[in-house]
């Protein structure tokens, strides 16, 4: 009884996510079926890579992940399925899976090419219905990976977000902001030892760590403000206070107590966000 | 293990979809729970209709469409249940199913009236929890329709969209706009034969093709604006670009490539839409 | 195969509600999962345990109601678990599931400890994902409460929302608005009896009525406005209407006619509402 997840941009209100059901449970009528997220900005192919990449380690081996946000649909950009490690996914092939498979220990692809695993009229403008659904019902049943079509070495790769490490100094980027207005960066993954962070590469598969100092001095800039420390969690601060966090997936996050600081900082996916590591301001290799 | 298919204009905050689940689990522990849509706009039983019968051909026989815009409720309206074909339909005879019945090929009602299939105390504001859910359950279940009340012959049904053909033109209106601002109109079903489409009657159960046309030469008028030829789909233009498609229903869209038609034109469900044919501007019949 | 709904203030937009169903699915494959809000207003506990006790009546017995919004998240605020009579409630202790338990015939309480009942890795920011879904899990499986923790007696709860019966008067207060705009207040439980209501208490586990009054000549008072009578349905009004009506709740709720009351009134939660029971304006005990 295979989980298929469901990730796309088109919202919930149009039926195009229940059609797509659907033709899932016609061809799997087994199938659990888990929504990830439908609100992925529009065409938004990053948002989703972040989203699909923190989502992938809290599922079950044999999951399907089924990603679709295609501003391409219709032209040549190929449709893929992947496994990667004990799990699948499949999408276009336009960087979608780009930051989980950063993490994978392996994977392989084939083009979404079987006429037999399409539904018999497939339009030109969903292939999330005609085309993808499909193809995961027939993973999610337990079908070959090999049997979709031939195989594929170069699936298209996004660049990975930004994270400088300079002397004393760790230079990223906001990534999102979630529903509360937290500012989700790039900067991670940070791990609790005691009162100090470390601090391991993401969207690697190795994950040595680079660094490790102190929370309580360390010092965030964002949006020219400066944050002095990094806190435990949100509840801790009176309301309205601005705070760096470590968040749930090990980034840095700034945030307010109560509030919401994508407004308040009137910061966007792509702006700046420096942690300094504090005083005396060297970054302290591990070992 | 049936499907049952939910539409409602209750939205998911409040929890009412939440309770009508738990109604449908009390009493059909095993089915399968699809949400087509939550967020048709209030009261606006068109869009609906419109809605269920894009979904009603891609889910398996004895799927249950549980819909709920009721703006009569706790009125005189009557409650239904349909089989049409070899599915069920559960909602307010307001004109809900209209769409997909103008379609079918076969099918029977029947109002609502045992009090078995309700709740015990049944409620004046929430018949979707009280009457609908009951009666979705029990056909789930496998139970037969004339259990539920006695025979209707005459449900109400909405007036079709707008679909005028005449010399070389055919003239319809917007049906909606969907997330991406896509505007999807009455004009349909268009089908590709190569690099001519062909146009089939909607919303009638023989779809003997109207008309045949080449796609390159024909012209979109809406909003006072001209749009040449019609694509096969978004993603070959320069974003910002106005296009006409032909969208994964068939119907004729009209989109800005990346971008929101629905805000760029000002555009309303009920405007005009024209589609000419193109020199020679006249209307080739297929045959 | 038990039922576990999910209510949070996390959204649907950002992922975080599907990892906490990839976790449940990890660890109770078989768990049914129903949404039952996840568009509670950030950190607002209270409309959550509303909406948590107007649900809790319609789901079967074993149902795990997992509900995580939860602005202490980090600090030292308890996690629990709560046996209320055959079902269960998993989710921070903050007062959320203080108006289902002000109904129950009994209840039993624990403290989520065990850490063979959380992630192997617990985070300071998402114990929605760490410590609640695992739990939830666990008592949808059918694992004994008493496994995951220490009994606690002293669960928090939130104040009752106001009631106050004068001569004649009731006083209470707006809950929320919902999806529609009509106001749902804290006067109820009210139900019809012929052309008079009755009003028994609403949060108490008995409910023995409290008055009897004709509906036709009561009168509410909310926002300066005056309404007439409380009527049986929204439907029987010219639309833009105001009227009182009895909600599915049995709570009183002020609408406008195919309108947006709380946009027509500018009216918030906590804002009074009066219902004054009409001449002879006295309150007429029902024996």
């Amino acid at each position: 009884m295979a989980i298929v997840t469901l990730t796309t941009d088109f919202g919930t209100a149009d039926g195009y996510v229940g059609v797509m059901k659907g033709v899932l449970l016609s061809r799997a009528p087994q199938a659990r079926l888990v929504d990830l997220s439908h609100a992925i900005p529009p065409q938004d192919v990053r948002r989703a890579a972040i989203l699909l990449q923190a989502a992938f380690p809290f599922f079950p081996p044999g999951t399907v992940h089924l990603a679709v946000v295609d501003p391409g649909v219709g032209t040549l950009r190929r449709p893929l399925a992947l496994q990667v490690e004990t799990s699948f996914c499949v999408g276009p092939d336009n960087g979608l899976f780009s930051y989980l498979l950063a993490e994978a220990e392996s994977w392989s692809a084939v083009e979404l090419t079987s006429p037999a695993h399409r539904l018999p009229h497939v339009s030109h403008t969903f292939h999330g219905r005609d085309i993808f659904s499909p193809a995961a019902a027939h993973l999610a049943a337990g079908g070959p990976l090999a049997a979709l079509g031939p195989a594929v070495d170069d699936p298209v790769r996004l660049p990975l977000p930004r994270l400088d490490i300079t002397d004393g100094q760790i230079e990223g980027e906001v990534l999102y902001a979630d529903r509360f207005g937290n500012l989700i960066t790039s900067i991670g993954r940070l791990f609790w030892e005691g009162e100090h962070l470390s601090l391991a590469p993401a969207f690697r598969p190795v994950r040595e760590p680079l660094a490790r100092f102190p929370a309580a001095t360390a010092q965030v800039e964002i949006a020219g403000q400066r944050i002095d420390g990094v806190h435990l969690t949100y509840g801790l601060l009176p309301p309205g206070r601005l705070l760096a966090v470590v968040g749930s997936e090990g980034f840095l996050e700034v945030a307010v107590c109560q509030g919401d600081a994508a407004a308040s900082l009137g910061v966007r996916p792509g702006d700046a966000v420096t942690l300094s590591l504090g005083p005396p301001r060297s970054l302290q290799t591990r070992r």
